[in-house]
């Protein structure tokens, strides 16, 4: 796609960049080093990790293991306060709801799956088919192997290929910094640089109750990157949307993105005011806040790229290379509707018009079937049971995807959590997200009359959330067990409420599901075509929270003037604590300020390199040359805010934690003596 | 309205509701009672206040003398943070763009501006007749009398009063306590109760360079007020929605709530996290921060109120009551489209058609021509600057209203002031309102490609900032001196920026005017008189930022079981601070922690009563029977956030501070004896 070889590509391990590697950086990425890159690689909820020890040790990102840490502490015990070591394998805490995948195996199943589609069915019917072949791979594959199996569409459909994961369900926790630390600068210094975050934590996988023992894990680097090094990233990016086509982004832009951040911003607000209420308030609040400012930040710094006229040419030129000779040679002076109308059946001209059809019905289907309107914890549970009594009846292939044979586990896992739900928390996400569903269909919509059934936002949260039994996971079992009679009968008001427009989402499902993906899938696969055939496979598939492969090097970056170092240092978080008054979130824990006189304040803290990731790679490990871990992945700045769309190395870059300050600190802060030689392999 | 008699009312001063009081209170409102309260009543920009001396005292909230105290700070003498008296007359400091007004008669003029409107004149000529009665009546008045005129349409446009003030514009800080205390909760506390904040700040009048000499002020309460005495209010309420027709309040519901709701969080999201940055960006953001993060709560809860069945059905059978007379009797079942339909001659269908006009545009007017999508101190200046050249040439009447002869000097007083511009926070908050803008229309709607004129909008406000001379009062007097031929000649970003929309504004602006503000206009003026014949006076017109008189009861309410009682002690703000861990916004100042030993800590701090208030009553003198200020309203509480639209005295109050805790921290924290003993007459 870039005529002078970037660093762009987030690669899929069945398929690296060996070519590239090795003419740009003269790097032989050899068959064992993938093998190597896929095993020792390890998959957590949204995000990435890796093994990096012999006995199941994994390294990830504190803030990915944040929902574990928060769910391990008590106010007695305030684990996100005051971090954790376990002082011996004995004492490493089990993680509930945790389940941890490692990717086992890849196989392509795109033929089989297309196979199932003939050009003459209709919408609904094709997905249907595509739907059943779907889960009856899944199926066969679990039944055959074991293994999670998971088929997953790449290039937006042009490929189908079916992973296959070893999962850990045992798995514990080592090691955790204090959150002060680890979130260092918090959501203030999300998407920026320069940073001073030790945002890491270890956990351990266990197999039969005993560490699981591993033939494929990273070495911990004691040297870590110097600048100007080559350095290769492993994880599981999201998603993004290089691929899409121009009217897609357009759609992005001028709908989707809109509402999205409206809909942050107004769970924000009342996040934030719920927070400043009481420190008990702020810890209720704090994961579910910084996920939302989070996205609210990455949302809004897609939205300035798409509204950049030289990235939307950059696309429009991308596409007009691909289209042109779809269209022999008349070539359009733009790609808007009009050409869409002069060549109806080109694969663009379907998904514009797929974008039209979902503008009609798409706050709709996000508000009711993502759940918007109903941002809350108990929601999503209420759904669960009522949909398990309507699909676990059904054949496995005709079910809601979601409540597939091959799924259920991991979803009772979650369902069946005894993560406690705070009801403060959830009136307040509730009245928020009820009142945005008025302000977005307005008072007298008949979905609207439906779910507030009679009352003003804030009254029904309160009855909805004084109501519910839900919180009680053993009443969440005995409806799952109790099946349809049981999900009838009740008189929770949460499952009241999601049973009463439990038509009206699936309808919307169903109209998003024929309306809007199939066709999409089929016109993606149609480009796909084209592309392999004009480019080969030398442009990777968008991101799609599987396994991938990033390289770049370390460099550092120039902004409004100013050079900045590739690497930060111990001494610029004390530093920059006391020139912001230490006050959160730039107060140093005790633990570090008690350690500094014992600290080499050199160290280095957090680097950056020009490796291509996105949201997922958090907690991807950073590896050098020798295939050892040199860093761990956490942030990007908000410079690379745009990757999701394009890929740029002129500021952008990604944000990692420098393998010497983890050793430095488990060493010097921590006493974290047998941790850190277990790293080393001592 | 109400049956039986509530404390429901924002009254006329020229026509305060005597026999009500007789009846309910035993209060015989006098001539002379009323007369004092027009000549000792204050008004503030946007706010209310009081003289309390003979030598020209005036009190008001800290809050709304915030940004005068604001612009005599430097980072040397920060007055916010550190609070400030004046130890001598000499001392105090003068506010450099402070306006007060005090209103010195009332005149009703409705038949001089009714009679320029035929019924067969077209909208847009109705209009251009309107405003060229209303500039002509002023200019002659204040010709006349040498009094700032300003016609106001009360009842919607039933009927027009003029009112004249006496100016003060030599206004100097006399107290302020620490913003700490003035402001004890913060955010978070705003719209709740109990409370224990100082919020207020004194000023004084001068005239000819000496303290203004005063025959009419309110004397300060040594006692304050008992539970159950009757309080009256006296203030200047800005906006009700009460006498709105249903239509209105359903397009308000959604359409211009939710729009306002989604720009003010897009607003405060920006502003918060320009704000963590650093503690120099926390003060430079924290009035357009408290400002924006007030509206949004207030907002919200008239949102939440307007999606309320009850306070509908309230409004629909108030209206019906009305309605029902005009349409001989053929009772509609539901006053909504249907009806307006079959009878498509009444007023309230004038309405409902007026607000279909608008939906079509009412963004675009919001965004352009009230300037939502350039959220910044430089664009009005720069629109102003532009403005002037093309009005000011003009003859007066034909004039956009805000350049007419008696506006202008005002007006100047604003544009020429020399309060800092912080350029780094203009960026921010232009780089957010171009993104929203965009959000709101479309990427490649003609406006918005216009504003951004090729750039994204992170690039477009940083171009916009860095190129304006705008901070400089010299160029905007330059500007305005030069007329059309400097305007037209200057490359200034801003000035170019506002030229290239300016038609754009001023077309979407007459489509305002003709197609909603003069159709309503006539329509309520209708609605008046029928509400006349069958009602009298007895409903006071809808609040419209001129003086009014409120009354009620100092009573504490019940909220989810809890009983608060009507008053707050000093020791309950040493309590909370404890409590919440002394962080911000709960930290008390060092002047309070100093004299807590000498503090009489059961002194009434803030307290409650049921006089209707709403937004500008800010700083209002709360009074006993005597006529001596007890309180100084400075909030409601959340109950009260419907007032808008619908009075209650179930839980709603509004929230004051207590006349004796302003003599307690005078005398024990300040040391302002001089100050108290000017207050009690001494």
């Amino acid at each position: 796609m870039n005529e002078v070889h970037s660093d762009e590509g987030m690669w899929l391990p069945s398929d690296p960049p060996k070519i590239l590697l090795k003419t740009k950086y003269d790097f032989d990425l050899t068959d064992e080093f993938a093998r190597k890159l896929m095993l020792a690689s390890v998959r957590f909820p949204g995000a990435s990790g890796g093994f990096v020890s012999a006995d199941g040790l994994v390294v990830t990102n504190h803030h990915v293991g944040a929902d574990a840490i928060q769910n391990l502490s008590s106010p007695q015990r305030d684990l996100m306060k005051n971090g954790f070591l376990a002082k011996s394998r004995d004492a490493e805490l089990k993680c509930p709801e945790m389940e941890l995948n490692v990717l086992q195996s890849i196989e392509d199943v795109t033929i089989r799956v297309n196979a199932v589609v003939a050009p003459e069915m209709k919408p609904a019917d094709a997905a249907a088919a595509r739907r059943a072949i779907l889960s009856a791979i899944e199926s066969e594959s679990l039944k055959a192997t074991g293994l999670r199996s998971d088929v997953v569409a790449l290039y937006q459909g042009g490929l189908y290929h079916l992973y296959r994961y070893k999962k850990y369900t045992d798995v514990r926790l080592v090691f955790a910094p204090e959150q002060a630390i680890a979130a260092f600068g918090g959501d203030v210094d999300n998407f920026e640089y320069p940073r001073t975050s030790l945002d890491c934590a270890f956990f351990r996988a266990y197999e039969n109750g005993k560490p699981a023992k591993l033939e494929h894990f990273f070495r911990w680097s004691s040297a870590g990157p110097k600048e100007n090094d080559l350095v290769l990233v492993t994880g599981h990016p999201g998603t993004t949307n290089r691929l899409e086509t121009l009217a897609k982004l357009k759609h992005r832009r001028d709908v989707t993105l809109p509402y999205d951040l409206a809909r942050l911003r107004a769970y924000e607000a009342t996040l934030i005011q719920f927070s400043e209420q009481s420190p008990e308030q702020r810890r209720a609040a704090a994961t579910v806040l910084h996920s939302v400012a989070n996205r609210r930040k990455a949302f809004a710094g897609q939205l300035v790229g798409l509204l950049d006229p030289k990235i939307l040419a950059q696309k429009e030129a991308e596409e007009a290379k691909l289209y042109d000779p779809f269209i022999a040679k008349q070539s359009p002076s733009k790609l808007d509707d009009d050409i869409h109308k002069i060549f109806p059946s080109t694969p663009w001209a379907a998904i514009a018009r797929s974008q039209k059809a979902l503008a009609d019905f798409e706050k709709r289907y996000l508000l009711l079937e993502r759940g918007d309107a109903m941002f809350s914890d108990l929601t999503p549970i209420a759904r669960h049971c009522v949909r398990m009594a309507a699909e676990l009846p059904k054949a496995n292939g005709e079910r809601l995807r979601e409540y597939r044979d091959s799924a259920l586990e991991s979803l009772k896992q979650i369902l069946f959590s005894p993560a406690p739900i705070d009801p403060v928390l959830e009136r307040a996400r509730l009245q928020t997200s009820l009142t945005f569903l008025a302000e977005q269909l307005g008072g007298e919509h008949p979905l609207v009359l439906k779910v507030l059934a009679g009352r003003n936002p804030a009254d029904r949260a309160a009855d909805l959330v004084a109501g519910s039994k839900l919180f009680d996971v053993a009443e969440r079992k005995r409806l799952v067990a109790g099946g349809q009679n049981e999900v009838n009968a009740s008189t929770d008001p949460m499952i009241v409420l999601i049973r009463t427009i439990d038509n009206d989402a699936r309808e919307v499902r169903k109209l998003y599901e024929t309306l809007v993906e199939e066709p999409e899938r089929q016109a993606y696969a149609a480009i796909a075509e084209l592309r392999f055939k004009a480019l080969g496979k030398s442009v990777p598939p968008d991101a799609t929270f599987t396994l991938r492969l990033a390289f770049g090097t370390a460099k550092g970056y120039d902004v409004d003037g100013k050079s900045l170092p590739f690497q930060t240092t111990f001494d610029a978080a004390f530093a920059r604590s006391a020139l912001l008054g230490k006050v959160e979130p730039f107060v140093l824990p005790p633990s570090w300020e008690a350690a500094k006189a014992k600290l080499d304040l050199k160290t280095p803290f957090d680097f950056t390199s020009t490796a291509d990731t996105i949201g997922g790679n958090s907690g991807s490990p950073v590896l050098n040359r020798a295939g050892e871990l040199v860093g761990i992945n956490f942030d990007r700045n908000r410079h690379g805010l745009v990757r999701n769309f394009v890929y740029t190395e002129v500021q952008a870059r990604h944000i990692a934690v420098h393998s010497r300050a983890v050793l430095e600190a488990l060493r010097q802060v921590y006493d974290a003596q047998a941790l850190a030689d277990e790293l080393l392999g001592k």
